[in-house]
């Protein structure tokens, strides 16, 4: 199991592959982002901006979490986040897209008030199966330390 | 339908009730997240800073695009969004909690590039049903401005 003392600042986790179905966009869109160019063929089309049936960001923001579980978060030490610095969604994601990507340690410093548990800027950058990419997202990841894994 | 010059600085919409519930949480958190203390009670009992199972915070952002989509966006122009400058996970979201709050336009104008296309900043804030904040969100929204609709 990873914990804080793994993630030392360059140290980079490989993301994906990760193929989205429009069956899995759908099912999003209907339960959180029912906007017309996430559900519709033609609403997307007639929308300049997407150009056809396109995810919801934050679809591609869950699918990203589920890449990072699967890469480097399920097992480690991870307590979870207070936030992130921003989301850039850069391009529209589509069915039939694959995604793959990266997750860098941007820093990592331990708590002050609590000396087991460390705090890590993360940077994550995910691209189609053109390389084009479609998502660059920053945030915080806390994990125990070794000693606060013990504890 | 509200357009673009609907938005204007200051314009705030009513967010919620969205009830939370296990079984959604639980659906999220396999499908997205599989942490453990988003997927099981004593294992969010074990993390400090949970205190019990707690709610993905991407799935908290896809409950607060569900608020925003049937409060004002599905009924107007959106163009959809570029990205988010900031999201706040500020307490733990848990079983039966009920969520609410308010979205702000803290700023619009237009694209420069493209003047029936208007660029609104929008300011999100959720607290739980004892009013304590849980996640507070900047983000900006393009919507077309009404001459942009008759296009």
């Amino acid at each position: 199991m990873r914990t804080y003392e793994d993630f030392t600042e360059g140290t980079e986790f490989a993301l994906g592959p990760y193929p989205v179905t429009r069956e899995e966009m759908l099912g999003f869109a209907t339960e959180f982002d029912p906007q017309p160019f996430h559900l519709d063929e033609s609403a997307g089309a007639a929308n300049e901006l997407a150009g056809g049936l396109t995810a919801s960001g934050w679809h591609t923001c869950s699918m990203l979490m589920r890449m990072m579980a699967d890469s480097f978060i399920v097992e480690s030490s991870s307590q979870g986040s207070p936030g992130v610095d921003f989301v850039k969604w850069l391009r529209p994601v589509k069915p039939g897209d694959t995604l793959t990507g990266s997750c860098r340690v941007a820093s990592a410093r331990l708590s002050a008030k609590r000396p087991t548990l460390g705090i890590a800027k993360m940077v994550a950058d995910l691209v189609n199966q053109e390389g084009e990419p479609v998502l660059s997202c920053e945030y915080t990841l806390l994990l125990l330390t070794r000693e606060g894994i013990a504890a």
